[in-house]
C-alpha cells in the first residue's frame, strides 16, 4: 500500500503569476503550458524558414516530452475526457465558459489543495497585476522581488554610481517595507553565472564597474559581471537587514541559461562567507540536474533551503529522483515543494499531483530501506509541501 | 509482464567498422571486445614492468566489469555453452570455421535485429574497407566523416592557410557529395575540449592560429585550440549547406579523454548561437555520465538529438539509468540507440540485447508511474531503436 | 529473498581514530556523531547570535537527516530501546559504565564484523594515540600518513627550500619506513583543489613557490597552489618508491571544502601522466556526488581504486546509488568499503550495517538484470568489504 499525500495542503514556494486566458486554440494552449522545444522566434533568429512543416514540428516536439504526456493524462482524468490535446483544451475552454474564469481557476487549485503561491513577478513582464491574480485564483499570493528587473531599469537610465546605488538600495527597501514583497529573488545565474566573488561587497567595485559600463562602448571586459556580483552581495545584506529569504536561481532554466555557469557548487564559497551566513538562501530548482550538490550545501551550511521546482514538473519522471537525491544530505526541514509553473491554472494542478506522487514514492523507498516510519514520512511530507515554506516566509 | 522489444529492428546510430578476425585466443578476444582496464603499452610508457603478473592483472580486470560479465553471459546463451571466456571464444571460433565469417556475422546481426550501422570510419585507422565490411556483415552501412582525420592530414602537410582552408572545405564537400558520407563527426572533445568559442567563425582566426602553429616551435599557446574551434564552426556551416547532421563526441571516451572538458553543458552556448541553429547536432554518448545535461539541451534547443551509445553498453548497468535520465527532458523523438561497439560482431549483438532490456525497464517504470500507456511505450521504443535515426539521416 | 552480507568481515579502508568518551549528554552525542548542520562557532563567525533558539535549531537540524535517522534506529535495535536520542544515549552511557569502554567498543565492532580500520590520523589533531586506540577497539589498526599535516608544520617553520624539501622527503620516508604507516593520504582538494598541474614535478617549482610564500607578505599569487601541486607530485613519487597506495580526497567533505574544486574528473590528466602511472591511487569518498566520474577513471586507468566512504553513510539513502553508479564502470576488484566515521564507536557499527544493506540491494538488482549470479555477487561483496583493501594494503 502506497503512501497517499493527496489530502495535504500545498504551498508552492516558487512560481509565476499569470493573466487570464479564457479561450485558447489547441496550439496556443500547447505553447502556453509546454516547456522547451524552441519557438518560431528562435528559429527565425537562426535564419531558419518558419513554414508550416517547421511549425508542425515545433508542436509535435513540445507534445512529446514526458512532462507534457503526464500533464495531458491527468487533465484528461480531471475533465473526464480523452487524453488528447483537442479534448482537453475543449474541456478547459468549456469549463471556463460555463463556470467563469475565477471559479475554474479556484476549482483546479482546490483540487490540488494549493493554498498559497509564492510568486516571482519578475516573469512575465510587464508584471501581472497581483490583486487581480489573487482575486482570480482564490489562493494566498506571496510576492517576492526579482532584483534583476530593478537592475535593468537602473542600467537603462544614465545615472552615475551615487544615484544608481541609492536607487538600488531604496528600490529594494521599498519593495520589502511597503510593496508587500516577502523576500528577494535573483537570476544572476542567467546573466553572469553563479561563480560570484564573495569579496565583491565594496561599493568601490560597484562604482568602478558602472563607470566602465557607462564609458566602455563595448569594451568593459568583466565590468558587467563585477557590477552584478556587487549588487548580488548587496542584496544579501538587505535580506539580512530585513530578515527575509533570498531565492537564487540554480541549475536548469530555459534555452537562455548557460548550464555550465549554474551549478549550485559554484555558490558554495559565497554562501559560507562570514558576512553572508545570516542570510537564508533558497536554492531555486535545487540546481537540477545538479540536485545532489544543492542537497550537500543544505547539509553542511546551516541556512540553506532547497526548492524542488522546475525539475518537478518539467523534467517529467525526474521528480522522484530529484527528491531522493536532495534528501541524501539535505535535512527534510530544508526542502520545499515548488513548481515554477506559469501561464494557466492547469499546470499548477498537475504539478502538485506529480509532486505528491513523486514524494510518496521517494518516501516509501525510505520506509522500505528502514530510514523512517510511515508516521515520520507523513510528517516530512507536510514539512515539504507547506510547513517549511510557511516557517521560512513567516506566513 | 515486462515489455519486450526483442522483435524491434535496430539502427545503430554510432559505431565503428571492423576487420574480420576468424580465430582469436581467449586473451586476444578479451582485448578486442572489453573496455578500459589499461594495456601493456600504457604501462610501459609509465615505466611499469610488463611481466606475466602484470599481463594477468590486465586480463583479470578487463574481465571483471559489469559490461564484460553481461556480454559473456549473453553470448554463452547464444552459443549454448558455459559462461566462461574459454567456452565462448572456442564457440565463436568454431562457428566462424563452420559457417564462414560472413554467415557468422550476419547471424549475430540478425539475432539482434540489427539492420543498419551508421559508422564513424575515423576509428580504427587506417580506415576499414567499407565495401568489404558491408559484404561481410550483411547490414546496411551508412558512413559518417570524422573531421579530425582530415585536420590531422592537413596539419601534417606544410601548407599555408589559403591551401589548408581550401583543402578542408573541399575534403568535406567531396566526402558528402561523392564519398557516400551522410554526415560529419567531431571528436574535438578529445583534442581541445567542448568549450568552443562560438565566435570562432572568422577565417582570420583560422589563419592566425595556423600561422602560429607553423612558426611556433612549441610556443603556440592557444593556437591549436583556436584553429580547432574555427574548423569546428566551419564544419557546422558545411553541415547546414549540405543539410546533414553533425555528430559531436560528448562525455566518456577512453583513457585519453579529459572528462572535465567533455561535459555537454559546455557546448550549450555554441549550439544556440544564431549562426548554428539550423544544424542538426547529435550529442554522441549523450554525454555519459552527464546524460541529464544532454537531455536538457535536447529539450530547450530544437535541433539537438541524443545518442545513447558507449554508456550503453560499456557502462554495464547504467543503461536503464541513462535512458531514464535522458528522457527526463529530451523529447523521445530526439533520442537514438547507438552502441559505439567495434572490433568483432559479438558486442554489436549483446549491446542490442542490453539496450532492449534497459529501454523496456525504463519505459515500464514510466507506464507504472502513469506517464504513458503501453502502446505509447512501444511507439517510443520504435522511434529510439530505428525511426528517429532513419528520419535524421534520411535513410 | 534478499542477499544477506551480515556475516562478511569488514575492512574499513578510510576512517579516523577517536578518543574515549564514556559519558555524553544527548546534545553532546549528537554533536559527536552527526554530520553537517553548522555549529555555534560557524554562526558566531558570521555575526549570528547563538542564543537558546539557535542552539535548539542546530540540534534539530542535525537530528533531521536521513543519516541520523538511520543510525538512531539501528542503535535503538542494538540496545533494544526506543528510537529516541535520549534512550539511545542513555543506553550507550550505561553500557560503557557496565562493561567498561574497551569491552563496549569491541562488542560494537564485532557486531558489525569490523576487523580492520585503515585510519587517517591527520584528523582529529593533535593525533589520537594509536596504541591506545588499538587497545580500546580490539581491531587491527592500519595508519596512513596525511601529507598536509607535515606540510603545515614545514610552512610554520622559517626554512628555505633546501631544508623544506629535505624535511618533507625525510618526514614521509620516516613515516613509511619506521612509523608504521602503510600509505599516504592527501586532502589537497580542501586546500587548492584537484586541478593539479602534472608538470609540477620539478624541484624548481617548489623552490620558486616557497620563495614567494616566504617573501610575499600576502602577494604570493598562485604560489601556495604551485607549492602544494609540487608536493603532491613529490608524494606520488614517494608512494611509487615505497610501493604504497595514495589516498586522495575527492568530492564531498565538510563545509570547508569547495565542492567545485573536488570533482574526480579534474584529477584525470594527472593520474594518467606517465610519471605517475605506477602509483596506486584510492579516490577517497569516490568523489560523491560525482561517483560516476570516479568509477569511469577506475575503468579506463589501470591503477585506480574507489573508496565508498563518507557518501556511505553520511549521505543516508545514497549508499545503494553510489555503489550502483561506481560499478557502472569500475571493476568490482577496484572498489573498497570505507566509512570515514570518527568520534565514537557507534557510527562505525551503523555504517557497516548500512553498507551491507546498500550493497545487497545494489547487487540484487544486478542479479535481477542478469549481470551476474548470486555466487558472483557474494564474491564481489567479499572483495568490496575486505579482500580488495587487504590486497591493496598488503594486510
Amino acid at each position: 500500500m502506497m503512501l497517499d499525500f493527496s489530502d495535504l495542503a500545498v504551498v508552492d514556494v516558487h512560481c509565476h503569476p499569470y493573466t487570464r486566458k479564457d479561450r485558447l486554440s489547441a496550439d496556443e494552449w500547447v505553447d502556453e503550458v509546454s516547456f522547451g522545444g524552441g519557438s518560431a522566434e528562435y528559429l527565425k533568429a537562426g535564419g531558419i524558414a518558419v513554414d508550416d512543416a517547421a511549425l508542425e514540428t515545433l508542436q509535435r516536439v513540445k507534445r512529446d516530452t514526458l512532462y507534457f504526456r503526464y500533464m495531458l493524462r491527468r487533465l484528461a482524468e480531471y475533465f473526464q475526457v480523452d487524453a488528447t490535446v483537442a479534448a482537453v483544451v475543449e474541456a478547459r475552454n468549456r469549463a471556463i465558459a460555463d463556470q467563469g474564469y475565477a471559479a475554474y481557476a479556484r476549482s483546479l487549485h482546490q483540487a490540488g489543495r494549493i493554498e498559497t503561491l509564492i510568486v516571482d513577478d519578475g516573469h512575465p513582464l510587464p508584471p501581472v497585476n497581483l490583486e487581480r491574480f489573487r482575486a482570480e485564483t482564490g489562493v494566498e499570493i506571496v510576492p517576492i522581488f526579482r532584483i534583476e528587473v530593478l537592475i535593468q531599469q537602473l542600467l537603462d537610465e544614465d545615472s552615475g554610481w551615487a544615484k544608481f546605488q541609492r536607487a538600488y538600495d531604496e528600490g529594494i527597501a521599498l519593495a520589502l517595507s511597503e510593496g508587500g514583497y516577502k523576500g528577494l529573488k535573483s537570476i544572476i545565474a542567467y546573466r553572469t553565472g553563479l561563480d560570484i566573488d564573495p569579496g565583491s561587497r565594496s561599493s568601490d567595485q560597484g562604482m568602478i564597474a558602472l563607470e566602465k559600463i557607462r564609458r566602455a562602448r563595448g569594451r568593459g571586459g568583466d565590468a558587467i559581471k563585477n557590477l552584478r556580483d556587487h549588487l548580488f552581495c548587496r542584496a544579501i545584506e538587505r535580506c539580512i537587514d530585513f530578515d527575509v529569504p533570498l531565492q537564487v536561481h540554480t541549475g536548469m532554466g530555459d534555452w537562455e541559461v548557460h548550464l555550465a555557469a549554474c551549478r549550485p557548487a559554484l555558490l558554495m564559497e559565497l554562501l559560507r562567507y562570514p558576512a553572508y551566513r545570516a542570510c537564508k538562501v533558497l536554492l531555486v530548482h535545487t540546481g537540477y540536474p545538479y540536485q545532489a550538490e544543492a542537497g550537500y550545501i543544505a547539509n553542511v551550511l546551516p541556512n540553506i533551503w532547497c526548492d524542488l521546482s522546475e525539475g518537478l514538473p518539467f523534467a517529467g519522471n525526474a521528480g522522484k529522483r530529484i527528491i531522493a537525491e536532495v534528501l541524501e544530505m539535505a535535512p527534510p526541514s530544508r526542502v520545499c515543494y515548488g513548481s515554477d509553473t506559469y501561464g494557466t491554472p492547469e499546470p499548477f494542478y498537475t504539478s502538485a499531483l506529480l509532486g505528491k506522487q513523486a514524494l510518496a514514492q521517494a518516501l516509501q523507498d525510505l520506509i522500505d530501506d528502514r530510514f523512517m516510519t510511515e508516521a515520520e514520512a507523513r510528517d516530512i511530507a507536510k514539512m515539504i509541501f507547506s510547513e517549511n515554506a510557511r516557517e521560512l516566509y513567516g506566513i
